[in-house]
């Protein structure tokens, strides 16, 4: 404590500084309790009419608050008072900023990094799958051949793009390297083409079930969410008529291979008359693709983007899914002055994608180590495909109904009894199983669940859908 | 040309869909002209008033444009019919999203790439610098020691920030890891605060001139820029109560050690008044510190953040300046919960950045090789701090006038006859030379230059401050 020249410096000002800087450095982190004003009294050695002074200028600071019955609560910071008053909040987010994500995908995201649970919410591959030496050769590769490492141009390292460009082609897309930017992620591209094409009040219209319900990123700059149903082809087509908005400008974001949540992989016939009809509506096209390489049964029907003969379809990919989302590399393929205008944008935002990341990336092309890393990935998640439709087989028969997918990471599960979700979700995790409800993706899937067979190991998917099953039965009335 | 059954396939038809398809593959760019009516009906074999009929249709979609003596105009495609309609996009400018760089910037941007220009106006260490072995060496520890490379938590990988709480302390700031963020460089820092905290008008209070004018990552998001003015001692206080924003919410932002683009140093007196002040009016601050490592003289006065007891200030810092803009590291340092709101919106951004640069970063730190790097940098900075100042007083003494920076990049030069420095700015690039005006810092700083000794080579600093003089004395009248 602080006893220096009491006379300059009041006790209750002692108090004060004492007490800001716990709240500052986040030692008395927001929500938490301060001591009680008896405690305050005998740390500083005055009488409690002190420590009230004290207390009431922090209260008119904004910094704490008294509680009926719940003692006083930091509630606020410097930074945090910039940070969070509610009723602004909604302005933010009406006017294009970013808002929190949604509580329980916030959980799902910290409980995710707890090694110790059983993920079956993970999209994402198994670190036994990561493939260490191919890495390890790539980046010793390019320790080897060491440049330097400035800033990129603008739409990214020039060799990346032309190993892209050549690797387009293998899925019928022909792009020439100035046509492709390369980004950190599928998410920044979603955010770049959101912020530099779209306007507020636009509509994006796509499937529904949708895992960008959860994302925000297109809630955040002021659009508007419309949700077109599918079956098992894909989108209907008659949904975008029926959709058809009157105000304002519109796009379609789709999903056509091994889409997340369902798993559907969109048939051929679909992406043509699903193309024709977006032309004729002069509705332009975000088509997400990131999962295409995870084909399990055979090659999916060409990309949109292949038949797309008008510059309609904005292709977004990358290596998250495939490779490894550690190197946050992903690329947009689409006309020249939107790719140089996107390219733009993400110079004012980031000035470019890690310089490292993407000469490891172009290795990997190089040498076609990617196709060959793609083919132990369908290897390794055939065989959890089958583990986990096994332990469903054996296990649920008879309380849920689910889906076979051709490729991807997810089988989508409907639970048949009618149980609380929020229940089910909440006991998985107390018996050390993330799960992710289908909830998060649209309200009308609550009683279904995204099943990852990507992540966990063999035993414990086993091991969890029979936990799961035992949880359902529990729950049934 | 197709010339596959005419009867279902009208030519006019067939002339539509092959110039759509020139125009979305960028092979006709926006801007262009497209060939004329006569030439048009000989490739396609047709009369005139056929190749009319198409051209009409493509001009009722807003594809091209009849421009009176200019011919036929590509002016959109169905990207950039979204993208470019000027009286909306002032729209998104007001309402926080982003709006394309300023021209001049942007032509910088692209004439940066160009390695045939001696870069004056470049920020950023010369190749000759890149410590290639060093970087070497750190890459291929983590390639040795290749570990699962996932995503990383969100406030970024552990040992980075371990090692970067590690670092802060040697400049006097106490901070756990958990109060730290990494992030893709300080503009995404800047990027995330804006939309994270800040609300729209809020003030942003400055330097002036600042680097910031530029950028427009504040302005995007809907914040005013107010200019401070500056002495030789950085901000000056008063200039703060002038400022005294009243609607809205306010920050200050500032770039106190070797500031961009003057070089001032702010006094260590000067940090603690301004510290003082700003606490007085609840405003908090960004202390933006990228050049700090790159003192010549000696060690900069200790950071705002070391002084700060109450959570005043937000520091953001980077590797751009002193070690690779290519590794895209840069990191926030501040109070938890605000760092913690910062990590959410930078998960909903981008899902963190890369993995490599990161634990690249982390081996930088970890063996010492980050200062033992900057000694280096310092003594060779000095160099040609030396070499540029001598070059002024050998060619400019009399028609200019200069600062002598204690560390960073620039020299800021006063152009003292009045000349166009529009026209001198083009000349000089007509010469080979890239300059950067002061106006693209501030409007009063029109008659100013900042002058870049860290990447041209000593040959090529000498060299071109010789020919700039010479164009000064040209375009004196």
């Amino acid at each position: 404590m602080n006893q220096e020249n009491s006379a300059s410096y009041p006790k209750y000002k002692q108090i004060i500084d004492f007490m800001k800087e716990k709240i500052a450095r986040g030692e008395w982190p927001i929500g938490s309790k301060i001591p009680s004003q008896r405690k305050l009294a005998s740390m500083f050695d005055v009488n409690r009419s002190t420590v009230i002074t004290a207390l009431e200028e922090l209260t008119a600071d904004g910094l704490i608050e008294g509680k009926m019955g719940k003692g006083t609560i930091v509630i606020n910071n410097t930074w945090t008072l910039l940070a969070t008053t509610p009723p602004d909040w909604n302005v933010h987010v009406k006017s294009g900023m970013h808002r929190p994500s949604q509580a329980m995908v916030q959980d799902i995201n910290e409980s995710e990094s707890n090694s110790n649970l059983i993920q079956l919410s993970k999209g994402e591959l198994s670190p036994d799958i990561f493939p260490k030496d191919k890495m390890k050769y790539a980046m010793e590769k390019v320790a080897k051949n060491m440049e330097v490492l400035g800033y990129e141009e603008p739409k990214g390292y020039f060799p990346l793009r032309k190993e892209l460009s050549a690797y387009m082609k293998t899925i019928k897309i022909e792009s020439s390297p100035d046509s492709i930017l390369i980004v950190s992620g599928a998410l920044q591209a979603l955010q770049l083409i959101s912020i530099g094409l779209l306007q507020k009040n636009s509509s994006v219209l796509l499937e529904k079930p949708s895992y960008l319900y959860s994302l925000h990123v297109f809630q955040s700059a002021g659009m508007k969410l419309k949700g077109l149903s599918m079956d098992e082809e894909g989108i209907k087509v008659t949904a975008i008529k029926r959709a058809d908005p009157q105000e304002g400008q519109a796009i379609l974001y789709t999903n056509p291979c091994f889409h997340n949540p369902t798993g559907t992989l969109m048939s051929q016939k679909r992406r043509y008359d699903l193309l024709k009809e977006c032309e004729e509506h002069q509705l332009p096209i975000i088509e997400d693709d990131l999962y295409r390489e995870l084909w399990l049964n055979k090659q999916p029907p060409s990309p949109l983007k292949a038949l797309d003969k008008n510059g309609h379809v904005l292709y977004v990919s990358s290596l998250s899914k495939t490779l490894s989302p550690g190197l946050r590399i992903g690329w947009i393929v689409g006309p020249e002055p939107v790719i140089e205008r996107l390219a733009d944008i993400k110079m004012q935002t980031d000035y470019g994608s890690s310089s490292l990341s993407q000469r490891v990336a172009a290795e990997w092309f190089e040498n076609g180590l990617y196709q060959l890393h793609m083919e132990t990935v369908r290897t390794e998640l055939r065989t959890r495909r089958k583990v986990m439709l096994n332990a469903l087989e054996t296990y649920a028969e008879d309380i849920a109904t689910w889906t076979n997918p051709e490729g991807g990471f997810f089988i989508w599960v409907h639970i048949q009894p009618s149980i609380s979700m929020k229940s089910l979700y909440s006991r998985a995790l107390k018996r050390g199983i993330l799960l992710n409800s289908g909830s998060i993706y649209a309200q009308e899937t609550g009683s279904y669940l995204r099943l990852s067979y990507a992540y966990a190991s063999l035993p414990d998917i086993d091991r969890s859908i029979k936990i799961l099953a035992e949880l359902i039965r529990e729950l049934q009335v």
